[in-house]
């Protein structure tokens, strides 16, 4: 099973490509920027492309969005919904499954604690990767962490049906 | 000059397509609505499918699209987001130019005052438009406005360069 992780935002959007079969296994990552002065218009429809690009070369079988935090103002909440929608969209068109953490039920599942900062979470998804750096930029190991985050729900999930 | 306005919602976007050139005339309405039952997804991608289409059919110059109402709680502001992003991409994706304004902008362009009603917005497009009835339901009106208000932008910005 190959996923792909999104942490959706309106300026830094980070991917990552996981591998989980016996063991999880870091296929790539990396993220879609733009400088602040690039219009909405522009960015969203860049986004939608880059996005639509990605899933076309690593065609993962299903995709985890981070949601936003939810104490955000207003305007934060809308402009990360824009980017949400476009992740949302590119994964809808190729017909993926699409699964939502929060930036809460994801640090819970990946360092076991649900107000790690980024730093832990970088070191944790590093361990768990199996990789020798910590993954850069932050962005992109967030990406990754909820890519592990709906990896773990999965086994979990499979393993409590199995059960009952 | 054609004109598409837009309402985004996550359940019903209003749009409205008006001509301009001696006199302003409409040349058609709608509503693409989902039920609240639908996912997310199947409707966000269902939305950029219609208003892709809506584009091809009409082929518009220019988009308008009405900005979310500021006094939005965080989680409206979100879900506003994700529609209004849809809407940004399907003319972005036909590199159309598009315009936004704030709903005290329409109703301030279109009725002459900044607080007007429901009612009076609905009443004000029917008698531009020279419509026999109000257009129905209001989203759909909403969308004739806003597309009404960036005709009037339009002619107030030419107004005002080619005094200058």
């Amino acid at each position: 099973m190959r996923i792909l992780g999104i942490d959706p935002g309106t300026i830094n959007s980070g991917y990552g490509v996981v591998d989980a079969d016996e063991e999880i296994r870091m296929v790539d990552f990396g993220v879609v920027s733009f400088s602040p002065r690039t219009s909405k218009e522009e960015r969203l429809h860049s986004l939608y492309c880059r996005l639509t690009e990605i899933i076309a070369r690593y065609r993962p079988d299903e995709l985890a969005i981070e949601e936003p935090f939810v104490g955000l103002n207003a305007r934060s909440a809308f402009a990360i919904g824009t980017a949400q929608a476009i992740a949302i969209l590119a994964g809808a068109s190729q017909q993926l499954p699409i699964y939502y953490y929060s930036p809460a039920q994801v640090k819970q599942q990946v360092t076991g604690y649900g107000r790690s900062d980024k730093q832990q979470i970088q070191e944790m998804v590093r361990i768990q990767l199996g990789l020798s750096q910590s993954p850069e930029p932050s962005d992109a190991a967030d990406a990754l962490a909820v890519a592990i985050c709906h990896i773990q729900q999965s086994y979990l999930n499979r393993w409590l049906t199995n059960k009952g």
